[in-house]
């Protein structure tokens, strides 16, 4: 179930990211995992205005992060994810960034999407299946 | 040319808009300045998504932002805006920020904006002058 | 051990918080989430930064946020927050965002936070737990 | 007086940085001019943090943006920056983004920066000036 290959992106820290103590603020770390998330679909040559054209709404419905080791302001990280069908009708995103150059783990993440038709109803298209290497 | 009457709506500064320094990030003003300009046309009855269906998009040319003293986590302010005629097509919003309690100058600023129609051309509908004060 | 009586601030969405779709974007609920923990450690009397004078750090070790219905432009919402004491040395701050006026519920959350010493290590103080009614 | 060498970086725009139009809200090309600022700060090998340690905070006093076409979700850019003296105790962050690959310019703005020595008052150092080619 799990794809074996997993897509990785570098950042870097920006210093109006940082909070009072110098450190990236706990909300932020959800725009990079944004980021890193739309950044893979756009690698898989699929993007969320046409799918949501064809009536394919991708919606988030849940997510968990742990903290492990704050980022500081000029630091870099790799920011990985990996899918995983967590039911007939549910992926997850499973994400995890690690500081550079010792590769720390700053925090790890479980993302959980469906997709929505345009009845409003749960349904993953098989390309979407597909391409993200579920079936 | 000026508006008599001043807009003003009252916010306090959440703490991760601070930065390092403890003091509200340079760029968060103008989030500051935005929202006191929609909630001050959400007030006269107008909105955006609305004008835009339309045909008149409203559109900001230029900002300038003297920054006088910063906000500290914690401070309370007052927004206050009044519009200002510049030209046939443009207009000026014209606003201040001061500190609550002691009304002291955080910053002043000068938005300057003008409306485009469906052909993409500046024009200020006239009842958008005349809502505004302008006329 | 969960405190019966809940703190709740109500807000409003800005424009600046929604993304391409006219919704808030899933980032922006931490910073509500974070805002009303706060608040609500301000309305105890206490600081986050005296405490951290004191020795004191609060760390947000995870968070869960599973998403309901999303908020839209123009939008208000009550946030509520109530305090569970999860184990020895790990508290739980219990937050739940509803529309207003139909209480329709946005996200439910949880967010899972220690405290640190001067030595690093987690340790949670006297008087937190009892300002925080969890003992 | 105009630093002949311009310092540059390339970046591109993030979904959650986009608003209901689809375009990059106002307020956060202020990151952007800010990052590409800080990032030009430290490729000289200096650090508003030990500069603050000894003494010299850089201070913005004011900004100017003209807009010119908004970039959209999706955009890559080049931030580009020239450092000026624009009085014995003021310097100006000349600052244009344009828009890849056909260099249309997006946004031109000047920032207006002191320095501000451990009394409170404008001084700006001679090595400040001199690595910024200001002499």
């Amino acid at each position: 179930m799990m794809k074996d290959i997993a897509f990785t992106c570098d950042m870097e820290v920006r210093d109006y990211e940082c909070d009072l103590q110098g450190i990236v603020n706990n909300s932020v770390y959800q725009n990079y995992l944004e980021h890193t998330r739309h950044t893979y679909i756009k690698s898989l040559g699929l993007d969320f205005a046409v799918l949501s054209e064809k009536g394919i709404n991708l919606v988030v419905k849940r997510v968990e992060i742990d903290y492990q080791t704050p980022l500081k302001r000029g630091d870099e990280f790799t920011s990985v994810l990996k899918m995983e069908r967590l039911s007939p009708l549910r992926f997850g995103f499973v994400q995890h960034i690690y500081r550079i150059p010792d590769n720390k783990l700053v925090i790890k993440a479980l993302v959980v999407g469906t997709a929505i038709n345009q009845r409003g109803r749960p349904e993953l298209p098989d390309d979407l299946i597909k391409v993200w290497g579920l079936d």
